[in-house]
């Protein structure tokens, strides 16, 4: 016989925590608690099968269900010493919702359930309290009536308002047990005239009709749209959990309470949270009375003047003491209790593991670790990694209230606050005088450079988030907001504007880059720290790791910041971007802009020395370390110069018209620059480019080495390469350059040439590829972008619409899509490996340093993954994790 | 014993035309013809293996190889009485190289070997004409220096010019016999002293000279290339054949010629070619005399007054007519033959297949399977799908001296000339008074239309092949070259210019739309002619067919013309093209600008009753066939307004201000439209666009059914699907709307619903895609784009580089990339059949009218391909060759 009830209670249940699937996370752990013999009032959990036979078969229950609830319900009855519907000693049970995975307040709950005209005299005469039966039992017909019946909240309210108008009464409290008699009468005349049927009066009808609002509320519309945000299945569906009801608010020996085992706040080691005397959990959420702290400690700290838990109930705290450090111990996690305190008995109605801060996080977990309730590895697979993020760059304040006046895209995650300067000059000026500035711009371009480096954050009202000053602010670890298309910026007045608000120069704004928002006036920050249980969490994920974290960095101040954050190489050094500085940007220019080879010649030259001594400080500060530096690849509309000034100013170095220039400047436009002139495509077209670079990269491996001692080995990266071909065509230049540098130095340097594997066909031809290739790095953004078609600069006039609509499983651009991108490059993985066996394979797109992507990674058994400076502690927790078995869930 | 010498003559020989590997097609057909009985001057043929051996080891030769030289050499002097290096009866041979594929010209030959200080008199001797003698010896010396020694031609025409000045010569034939033995003497002296040796005498020493010279020729720079250009691969290596010379300059009664032995022009059964009394080959080549017509009949046909070779020599040209028969049935094809008459003997030396224009080959094809002498499959694989081209277009006649300007891409075929305008408006104006005009752009917008329908060509001077001008033409079937940027056009003064010529309005410019060619001036045409042999050899070709052949069509004149073309369907109508006319655009820049919902349904309102008609009508047309209509994909970019005037006209009609819209535009502007806010992202964003479309499908079958009285059936295609909840989000807006129809008209329309499979994802996913999509068409296009990260726009700066240093093994875009891209397509057919067994699968992108690609869409299984209707005639014979098992070969 299929078995639809579990019962609990009395030190013993037929249900444990391990039947979460089949009990609800609630229904499990009631058991749980029941069989370790703590106080749970009995009750029993009909199961999410019940939920699964109900919606597949018209909202019918399954045939042995009504026979399993009255015996579940006798039992329930005999433990209490009461009965469902006597009139003298009734039996109220609460019933709720569970299921697999907490949904809290998506679904609906009904206490007291079982009073009737009849049983609420035998509840009033066992409470030895009329105005409480009364009370409990209005309270009673108004949530049966809204959740079950569908009669709306306001009825009642309407009649309970003109009631105390009538009498003069301001408060509830006011009511007596009369009052709230004739009330109840009026009550039940409302349902009547409303829902056409009378108010139920058998509890067995009462209990049916609950349970079956149980069910249904799993699909209401409000616990679809969770589901859809987090991802939770339909098909597991709500078990319902019938409970015999205890009160907190028989007196002053009575009290309801919420409480962390744990601060979820800071970790430390303490009772953390707040109980009300004769009250029961709603009056709690009313605030209509100030809850007080359970110990004393935290009284004093909280420098209240009110009773705590540990003085007005002092045998009741120490059981509960005794009950929370055991469920601590038996979970070994952090609990998350609720409880009631009935005329001096303590009875546990929930745990759960808490909810914390990634600061409290990271305490927990290191001293359960250290207290060997859990191991290393549990520790280490305890802490989200994207939760590090809050404390890797300052942040907004949790409880700061924000003005937001827009919302862009957190382009660069942290917050940063300063006055409003829209040019990049003044922003550099004010910061020598000592002010901090957000420098906002309807985009940004390389002269903005310094201007950006100067702000404590840049706002753009146009762009994505690979526009140049998304690029550039991540790079530099600086928050930023792009494309806030609702601001219109007035350069002549200096103002911004929103519906609304207008901002002029010099007022303070305050920039949320993790989260789009752009905030008038100052909010209160927190500061980043990474020592202490951080630095311990790290020490232990960096041993159980398998893949290598490198940083995409190309500037000394990047490259610093990478080994800070523990990133053991750069796996991206992106030439290009080491030209975003205006006294740079002009000699790059004379080089895309330059019509013949001697044009480009002498443009390489000036370069030459420029990538010579950033390449040597890279190679110092990595030191030892692998640098891996892609050749140049830059979009080159976003090189061009454009204002008059810029190209009078190229035109002028180049020895050539403004004209001439224009007209070349024009021939060099793209249509989709993506898909233009880029990557090897310019090294094949004018191979003097690669071997400026090359030579650059060997001069200043062996500069290093002058001031080191040790050899740095460079390896090479062949970008948006499809052929081998193309590749060995590079290859050769590289080759050929190392030798000629050899010759004239009389030294060689160690050095390996790979490719940038970012186009599919380079996925279907790795095999090929790999042949010459000595490693891939797979720049996943621009596979994402054309394995999907879908410019990430332009996504933003649909991206949106897909993700409401779940009609891509994630942000591809945020985790990888492994069914389709994911295929890609495990097809490139295997191809490439069979081809040579010593391969090794990175990845240097954004998907570096997302932990789903990672566990992804881990997976196909990458060699190592690549991200901007700060997510290396993400990446680094992350691929601990994935080693440790932590698998990509992703929606198909 | 390896055998490396096979030998032929008199009647027999070792080889066959079956060992052309071996022997080269030369030397097989030599070997052919010896045993036919035809006469052959003896010889033999060094085989391609020698020629593997001779790289292989450093440039030796294999052991035996002298002996059996040796031997065969001995035999050859046997059959013909002389002996190599004999004075009085010298041997004489000619050493040539042929490879298994023919290479005209690109390698060298040696003819007269054998004559040296002596035997020059046995030859005067046997010829009884000194002068003939020395002239043969020093024509010898001339050409094995050159070939064998290096030594250049120059030297040898200094010492001659020189010569023939101090002797008041002006032609060669004014020297005797004394001149030319003195002047050898001179060439022996120049030789000893360039080369540092002498001219070697020994018949011996020459030979294996000139053999070796032959295996170096296959690794000239020359030979190289060509190997590249036609994937000829450099393993074939060549073979070297030394035959017995004759000579047809042994006085009135020798001859030398060459023939075909149809008319290689038009087809016609007739002896076709030319012949010179008392010459050699070299002298025919040279042009001092003028070769006569081989029959009376041409002869009166050329109209000169020289005499026939029937004429001249009857009873030789009796024999030569029989041969030449005898050769057709034997290769059942025509062919290309050279002969040698010497001394009322005729002597043949090659024959191969001869090369033919398109006319010709379908005459030929057709008159030798009604003959029997070839079956209907094997004339069908006798044209080259290709060639077809030339007949379905008017075409630039063959001689015609053509006046090149300029060069742009071939963006739609065929030619044309008129008066250059610069207007479309002009042109409609002059095209109104009967005047033939091209109009020329700078680019062309669909506010062109009118004009360039007006117009007999385009010329644009940027843009691509898919630019606008580029597809439209196409879609007329209009000749247009695009992308001459070397032309300015400068609108003010209504001129074009370019390198040292302008030309001003009215002016004549005739494009050629197949080779890109901008011509000043009128050039004479030839006009397309489809009945016929044209016709019959479509007919046996559909009976061979297994793939339907549709066209991609969106106008009635597309599609009367794709009916014409024999097309089976519609396989591709982009709606968004039936809106490129001026008066149509207006309702269409309203749905696209709209900035809410109720004036994208005002605009939509418009746009029903234009799509409902336009639809009706192509049903009507394609009456009982399948037409695949894909809901709006516009390239926003391109239909947005750009002109002041038409920026004022779409805000009128919108109501709103000219500010405003502006703005909108400038919000829809996309960094890389090609990865953009395109395709079913639109009909999602906006599911009233595909509700809309979807109603003038049905509405329109309905009524094309109340006037044809059958009710079509559309399969409907929805664009740019990358997961399968788009597909199934827009299938349901259709499926919503039929049965809307259905209701209102009391009658329901039988439709399907495909894909566009055009993104890399999307053949990832295809499985999943195909569990709800009735068919797949490939876009193979914007496949192509996004596997290989190219964009057609901008592929100009680069691909170039690429075709020539062979990084791609073709033009992506012209034969689909099987490797890369047919990877892709072929797990989207195995998975998306895996999944529907009856998937429907055709392909749609340029590559359906592509004969290589349609090889290949043979052998993946794809049910129907579709192209422009003037390439349908095209696809239908390559699909037939291909179903008769032509592979599609490819580099990789």
């Amino acid at each position: 016989m299929a078995k639809w009830v579990y019962t609990f209670g009395d030190g013993k249940a037929e249900g444990s925590r391990d039947l979460r699937a089949l009990l609800g996370g609630k229904g499990a752990n009631l058991a749980e608690m029941a069989n370790l013999g703590l106080p749970v009032p009995p009750g029993f959990t009909i199961t999410t099968e019940v939920c699964a036979y109900f919606y597949a078969n018209g909202s019918r229950h399954p045939d042995m269900l009504a026979a399993q609830v009255k015996a579940a319900l006798d039992h329930v009855g005999a433990l209490v010493g009461r009965r469902f519907g006597d009139a003298e000693r009734p039996l109220l049970v609460s019933v709720r919702s569970g299921s697999q995975a907490s949904m809290p307040g998506m679904m609906d709950t009904v206490l007291n359930l079982g009073l009737n005209n009849a049983t609420v005299e035998g509840l009033a005469q066992a409470a030895g309290d009329r105005r409480f039966a009364y009370d409990s039992y209005r309270r009673f017909i108004q949530m049966y009536s809204d959740v079950v019946l569908g009669v709306p909240h306001h009825h009642f309210e309407e009649i309970l308002e003109s009631f105390k108008e009538e009498r003069g009464f301001s408060l509830d409290t006011e009511l007596s047990a009369e009052d709230w008699q004739k009330l109840i009468g009026a009550f039940q005349a409302k349902i009547l005239a409303v829902h056409g049927n009378p108010f139920p009066q058998a509890p067995e009808e009462q209990l049916w009709g609950a349970i079956g609002a149980v069910f249904g509320s799993w699909m209401n519309p409000r616990a679809k749209i969770y589901r859809q945000l987090h991802n939770i299945p339909e098909s597991w569906g709500t078990a319902v959990t019938v409970q015999a009801m205890v009160f907190g608010n028989m007196g002053e020996t009575s009290a309801t309470g919420v409480a962390f085992t744990r601060n979820p706040s800071t970790g430390a080691k303490e009772l953390f949270g707040e109980f009300m005397i004769n009250a029961q959990g709603e009056d709690v959420v009313a605030g209509l009375r100030t809850p007080q702290p359970l110990t004393e400690e935290a009284r004093h700290a909280a420098g209240t003047d009110g009773v705590s838990m540990q003085t007005a109930l002092p045998d009741v705290f120490a059981e509960f003491q005794r009950v929370a450090e055991r469920l601590e111990r038996h979970y070994r996690d952090m609990q998350d209790v609720e409880f009631t305190v009935e005329r001096g008995k303590l009875w546990m109605l929930q745990t759960r593991s808490g909810k914390r801060t990634a600061r409290a996080a990271l305490r927990i977990a290191v001293e359960m670790a250290q207290a060997r309730l859990i191991s290393e590895e549990e520790a280490v697979l305890r802490i989200e990694p994207a939760s590090l993020e809050q404390l890797l760059h300052p942040t907004i304040h949790s409880g700061a209230a924000r003005n937001v006046i827009a919302t862009g895209l957190p382009a660069s995650p942290g917050a940063a606050c300063g006055e409003i300067v829209f040019d990049a000059e003044e922003a550099e000026q004010l910061k020598g005088t000592g002010r901090k500035v957000i420098l906002v711009r309807v985009e940004t371009s390389p002269e903005d450079i310094n201007g950006m480096h100067a702000a404590e954050g840049i706002l753009t009202t146009r762009g994505g988030m690979t526009s140049h000053a998304a690029v550039v602010a991540r790079g530099m670890g600086k928050p930023c907001v792009t494309g806030a298309g609702s601001i219109r910026v007035d350069f002549g007045n200096e103002t911004m504007s929103t519906a609304g608000t207008t901002l002029k120069k010099g007022d303070l704004l305050t920039l949320d880059g993790t989260t789009g928002q752009v905030i008038a006036g100052r909010v209160e920050m927190q500061q980043p720290e990474m020592s202490g249980d951080f630095a311990t969490i790290m020490e232990w994920a960096d041993k159980r790791r398998r893949m290598q974290v490198r940083a995409n960095a190309e500037t000394a101040a990047d490259a610093q910041a990478a080994r800070r954050f523990g990133a053991e190489g750069i796996g991206l050094c992106r030439t290009e971007h080491m030209f975003f500085e205006a006294n740079r940007i002009r000699a790059l220019r004379e080089m895309i802009l330059a019509t013949d080879e001697a044009g480009r010649r002498a443009a390489l030259a000036k370069l030459l020395p420029i990538q010579r001594g950033d390449f040597a400080t890279l190679f110092e500060i990595m030191a030892g370390l692998p640098v891996t530096i892609r050749l140049f690849d830059p979009p080159l509309h976003e090189f061009l110069p454009k204002r008059p000034a810029e190209v009078a100013e190229v035109a002028a170095a180049m020895g050539v018209s403004t004209d001439k220039l224009e007209r070349r400047a024009a021939e060099l436009h793209e249509s989709n620059p993506m898909l233009g002139f880029r990557g090897c495509r310019l090294a094949i077209a004018f191979p003097e480019i690669a071997q400026m670079q090359a030579r650059a990269i060997f001069e200043g491996a062996l500069e290093a080495k002058r001031k080191t001692g040790g050899l740095p080995a460079p390896e090479i990266m062949v970008p948006l390469v499809i052929t081998k071909p193309e590749f060995d065509l590079v290859k050769a230049e590289i080759d050929a350059t190392a030798r000629a540098v050899a010759a004239e130095r009389g030294e060689e340097v160690r050095y390996s040439v790979g490719t940038m594997i970012e186009l599919p066909r380079a996925c279907l031809v790795a095999a090929e590829i790999a042949a010459t290739a000595e490693f891939f790095s797979f720049g996943t953004n621009d596979l994402t972008q054309t394995a999907l078609g879908i410019s990430r600069d332009d996504a933003g006039s649909f991206l949106g619409a897909y993700e409401q609509r779940h009609l891509l499983p994630i942000d591809p651009f945020v985790s990888i899509d492994q069914q389709g991108v994911g295929e890609l490059v495990e097809m490139a993985v295997a191809r490439g490996r069979a081809a040579r066996p010593d391969l090794k394979l990175g990845i240097c797109g954004e998907h570096g340093g997302d932990p789903t992507s990672i566990a992804f990674f881990e997976k196909i058994g990458l060699n190592y993954i690549s991200c901007s400076p700060f997510r290396v502690p993400i990446a680094r927790l992350a691929a601990a994790q994935a080693a440790l078995g932590k698998v990509a869930a992703q929606e198909s």
